[in-house]
């Protein structure tokens, strides 16, 4: 991809992961873990039929115009209302509408970092976010996570290595809920603490919540941004509850950093596509959304069970599968010596497949895990991809026999 | 807008002047000649509510979900449509399908420029790309233009200097018809000599090209895409001919940039909104557009007519107007010792504003200059806008008298 017209930059941008697996989980017959898309039969999308030509007979000169820098008036108190059912509280004025959340994070990259900058990342982290990092020639460090997600002491530390080495992070970039790719959720008790390590370190804190609305039951934990909203630029979006294809998101900004995200929108795409934010307010405007929500939500949730019920029986010795309370993921970690990438093959040939771990690194690690995305198959599809998948491992498992033995 | 958590980068996106003169514009009586808005009443978009509302019914799962890195399949091909009714031939695979041209020059400044880097323009420019190069720390340096667009003497001047400097700039980002904020076009015979100059100094051209279907009447020139498509990346857009609320966008890219070109797009905004696109797409599958958008062309045509023939006579001597055959802009150059910037005071006064000149230069210059819209508002309310000029600029006249004589 190198070309002398092209920056150094260019080629810091990398493919999806994903979409390198999108081809394979095309293939008919193939059970996909790979994609985490939302499954919008779940998601009761018939009234937008009415409200998108309502929208356009009524309102045409506004939705099809240039709209306004920061968003379209009236979605910012809808998705303050978005907020509000998970328990965060935000002011409209706070609210920076972008096109999807995935540029909502491009326009932070510009405003926070310069190349060569550093961003603490958990281990693993979301691959989209190393994808622009990557783009911005910002450097990636991990902190470590266990079942109750980001370790506050493995944040400690890292800033600690990192200040003896005369670099401060310029910012934490966090999915605290149901994280993506391991589906773990950062335990309440630890937030404050995280929030209060980075508070006294100087470091704001980027926490990206696309899957907080999707617990599977109750899921009542404070938001980082509540601990201190001057220091949290919260993002969410509108992709895995509504309609990813209108590309509606949103920051919730500190005063300090409004202006200039809102200048940067504008310089990057104008305004976000009005129509699509009209049926985003539309969406939370006619009411009965949180209902449509938790019924989705329910529903990933027995997704989540016929996956983890069919498969766990089947892994090998050493083998570690996280047990998701919400979202789209859980993530297995195989023994050691196994690798995923190398289990990928075996698992094609039982016509299923996965997101090897190595794409969640910046630094290469992850080779023995993956990434399970049960939001997209119905559950007896999802323990039919269990099934192979356990057929794979046997198979793999078989392939590391020493030889002759 | 410092603050310690801010990147250097951050002061360098800087408020559109349009959107400053909004504000003016939407008084009650004003007479905008600011905005450069397509009227959308031109535009007949009533097919789009049942267009919308059967997209939705019948392909929602594609058109509500993620879509493809390079855009919706079936675009590609309404897009070279597009370029052809112009004479401009590209292949579907070069197109990539942005969230409007304002991201596509964007991404094209991610992938072409370092910090510091050197972009060519003409003098003066579309404000949106002086915001996008200036956020993105690139120099922007000047190239004269008259009334056949950018001067190849300096060109080849402007890049003689800067390589006497050591500075080879990195592309020609210009704008040949029915230019921003001029109105004017590139000549014909120019064209070669422009690329050619470029080929041979290694700089790659940005053609914006937003107006060319906007030709008052015969507008028969090249591309500059069309004298090296492997040298010229071309960027168009639905947003004057069709609605700029849907945002749509696209490049066509020379080979060596695609690849990089849809990474960086889906880096940004994974893919435009695709129900923008499935609009934009059956815009043009279901016929007639070029009839739309050429009604839409001559009455554009009316208006800048209405505007020049009232405004003329009113001019002080040493004023000029350029007289635009397309797109939505004129520009006035008052005469020496005057000040734009002071004669919007009495523009105000008198209910009618422009955007001043100073926002479409880098350097600062163009004081004695504005930018004149006739987009937006009817041909009668043109002539009146025109008169209420003319008094402003009479009393702006008036200010300037020696005192006491």
């Amino acid at each position: 991809m190198s070309h002398p017209f092209l920056s150094d930059a260019a080629v810091g941008f990398l493919p999806s992961p994903v979409r390198d697996v999108w081809e394979l989980s095309m293939q008919p017959g193939m059970v996909s873990l790979a994609g985490g898309n939302p499954d919008l039969r779940l998601n009761d999308l018939g009234w937008m039929e009415e409200a998108a030509a309502r929208a356009i007979a009524e309102r045409g000169p506004e939705v099809l115009q240039y709209g306004a820098g920061t968003g379209l008036a009236g979605l910012h108190e809808a998705i303050v209302e978005v907020m509000a059912a998970e328990g965060v509280h935000a002011a409209p004025e706070s609210i920076q509408v972008t096109a999807g959340s995935q540029l909502a994070l491009d326009l932070l990259t510009k405003l926070l970092f310069a190349r060569g900058d550093t961003v603490l990342a958990e281990a693993p982290t979301y691959v989209g976010a190393l994808g622009v990092f990557g783009g911005a020639g910002v450097v990636v460090e991990h902190v470590g996570m266990d079942d109750d997600g980001l370790r506050p002491d493995a944040l400690r530390e890292q800033i600690d290595r990192l200040a003896a080495l005369g670099r401060r992070p310029r910012a934490l970039y966090t999915v605290p809920n149901f994280h993506n790719p391991t589906g773990i959720s950062l335990a309440a008790e630890r937030r404050p603490e995280i929030v209060e390590i980075c508070r006294q370190a100087g470091i704001p804190i980027i926490e990206d919540n696309p899957y907080g609305q999707l617990a599977f039951g109750e899921h009542r934990v404070p938001s980082l941004h509540s601990f201190d909203p001057e220091l949290v630029i919260y993002l969410g979006s509108f992709s895995k509850i509504m309609a990813p294809g209108l590309r509606v998101g949103w920051a919730s900004a500190p005063a300090w950093l409004r202006r200039p995200l809102q200048l940067a929108s504008e310089s990057a795409v104008i305004c976000p596509s009005v129509l699509s934010q009209e049926l985003a307010r539309a969406f939370v405007a006619r009411g009965g959304w949180r209902e449509t929500v938790a019924g989705a939500a329910a529903e990933y949730g027995r997704r989540a069970e016929a996956l983890q019920s069919t498969l766990l029986p089947l892994l090998p010795a050493g083998a570690a599968l996280t047990a998701p309370r919400g979202g789209f993921f859980s993530w297995l970690t195989l023994p050691e010596g196994w690798s995923s990438a190398g289990l990928l093959d075996d698992a094609v040939d039982q016509r299923v497949v996965f997101v090897p771990g190595a794409s969640f690194y910046a630094d290469g690690s992850g080779e023995r895990q993956f990434r399970l995305a049960y939001s997209l198959e119905a559950p007896e599809r999802l323990e039919e991809g269990a099934l192979r998948l356990g057929r794979a491992l046997d198979a793999y498992a078989g392939t590391l026999e020493p030889a002759g033995l």
